[in-house]
């Protein structure tokens, strides 16, 4: 179980940038808040949490969503990941209950579902994201077989891993057919706020009052994974299901405390400082594909998110191509990972997050020259 | 889902000492290495978790138990509820699974198994733990039932609620049981070296070499449940199924490389200084029931964890009580809770971690005085 070494040009996981990381602020709000938490720290957090992070996060959602959000609605969770397992386990019974989903999603969402027995139902996906004008078929023909989802989950924002943004049209379409059905709503918005370019269409919550919904934040991706500061944001009768689920006894307190500490005076501020430094990585990475793999592949070009989804050439084997690219260095992750049904399709995921710019420069024309050699053998 | 306020003589729940909190060293620690974390903290930290805070607790475990301890066995988890609960959902399939377990033990476990749809046996207790000449005949009839249980969980040491010590006898003869019906082991040590008097004996998996145990170990009572750091000790290939079964992204890293850097040079020391004030709190509370319930009641004396288990008089109310003590501020929680079945038994558990030793005092007096009033009526 030790660690492999990572490739030196490794774009395959969806971590944070380390150029941005506020070491010196961070350590200096440890140190003033941590004499302070004698009791916090020496009592159990509750099945909510940390209730000043839970109030700076209720004033996020409601900067982003201009809706009003009640602290005690939200549930922090050990990352987004943990909430995403949470609620599936909350909301479903056992092997063979049913889940609507974009047919390309987060690998860790699959493998979890796939761990509980869930049947995953695709629904296409393109550059907006999940193809509604397809749902409605899916959900009326699920009613049919009486075997009705138990929720859809969706990735509606930065979707993963093709960087989509789901217009609002399609939001609304999403609420719409999921009323019909009386199906409960799942949004991942783990990605929330990683922004760079265009309009924030609203989070599906902020769109409609609609009680059967629960929506999925993170701080992993605006500020750093390794403070495993997620929630869930639900209000009750579905916040209590999710609470009685939760068999942890609460989430961390400490990380809690000093991230408050750190990010409560100017969240914003260091959201803008993060994403400045992202966008600058993406942006090198989509000039990297085109000087280097324009002749070959087409990609996404996400408003935000840290991954590009990369078409690889007809015929092009993927495996072959990863084991090449790996002893160039090179790491991404395979498409195939990402499909429901872990169908072998001709994409990969590249993430440009933790990476240095010129990391990402090098690596990329490295992997350009794996794919030319592929496709031109000497 | 606001908090209510705790009482002033709250004696209900597992937290730990205040008094012995190392705010200023604590704040030390984390100023010196949260600058080192950029790496750390802006990377996923893989489904074992830390490596200096698997090192240190496999160092602790090699330091109580005298046998060596892999740090890659050792899976971090968020407080050992985690684990409890992460441990039940890997080895039990579904509804009607049967774990057999000590008839009174910790209410936090009985409600996730029950959540999870066990079917808990419990084994009869006493002053020396499960009833392990008990335990024979359980399982045998279990086997010709053809339900044999997923796992035997027990807490051998500093036993909740009842604070027994299982003696070096009982535990062989628990596992020469388990290795007869080739059931798996779970040792719940989360209060393991919260320790004030005599000897320690052996953890299980320190007495045999047979792999088909898990351990479960815990930051939370030596140090503070805020920080959320519990762990799961397992060798391959149980160890591989536990992994697989975990969905939350992996443990917190910033808590544990605070922690890490707090207790690493003098983990021991620590304890010492912990336990010291812990037993004083101890015998604050057993002299104070000596002065106020000497007449009414009999109770515990625990070598080491944070409760003692107080026996009622026959034809007192235990609800009737409870409800009289909060009017006089004083909080416990009713024996029933730690019952698998829920069964109505004439005991409460007082918790004395957190309280200082005024409020022992001035609380226990005024339980003692509430039970007077009960069983001596105006």
């Amino acid at each position: 179980m030790r660690m492999t070494e990572p490739l030196p040009y490794d774009f395959s996981s969806g971590n944070t940038n380390p150029e941005t990381y506020p070491g010196e602020a961070l350590a200096e709000a440890a140190a003033r808040v941590i004499p302070e938490l004698a009791t916090a720290l020496n009592t159990y957090p509750g099945k909510l949490g940390h209730e000043g992070l839970r109030r700076l996060l209720a004033a996020r959602e409601s900067a982003r969503e201009g809706v009003e959000v009640d602290p005690d609605h939200i549930v922090l969770t050990n990352g987004s990941m943990q909430g995403v397992t949470l609620v599936a386990e909350t909301f479903c019974e056992g092997t063979g209950d049913r889940v609507v989903l974009e047919e390309l999603t987060y690998n860790g969402t699959i493998e979890a579902y796939r761990a509980l027995g869930i049947e995953m139902v695709g629904v296409p996906v393109d550059g907006s994201g999940m193809r509604t004008d397809r749902l409605a078929g899916i959900l009326d023909e699920m009613a049919r077989e009486g075997r009705p989802p138990r929720f859809i989950y969706t990735l509606a924002t930065y979707q993963n891993p093709t960087g989509a943004m789901m217009p609002p049209a399609r939001r609304a379409e999403l609420l719409a057919c999921a009323k019909r059905h009386g199906c409960l709503v799942v949004e991942d918005n783990c990605y929330g706020d990683v922004h760079y370019d265009g309009e924030k269409p609203p989070a599906l919550y902020a769109m409609d009052d609609w009680p059967e919904q629960v929506h999925i934040g993170s701080l992993s991706k605006i500020f750093a994974p390794g403070v495993r500061l997620g929630y869930v944001l639900a209000r009750p009768p579905l916040l209590d299901r999710i609470l009685a689920r939760r068999h942890d006894a609460g989430p961390n307190t400490l990380s809690a405390a000093i991230t408050t500490e750190y990010l409560g005076p100017d969240l914003w501020g260091h959201v803008e400082r993060a994403n400045a430094a992202l966008k600058a990585k993406r942006d090198a990475m989509l000039a990297a594909l085109e000087a280097h793999l324009g002749n070959w592949c087409s990609w996404s070009r996400p408003v935000g998110g840290l991954f590009i989804w990369v078409r690889l050439p007809d015929g092009l084997d993927t495996e072959a191509l990863a084991a090449r690219a790996a002893e160039h260095g090179v790491g991404f992750r395979p498409g195939s990972e990402y499909h429901v049904a872990g169908k072998d399709i001709p994409y990969i995921r590249l993430a440009f997050g933790f990476p240095d710019v010129a990391t990402i420069e090098a690596g990329i024309a490295r992997l350009g020259e794996c794919i030319r050699e592929a496709m031109v053998p000497a």
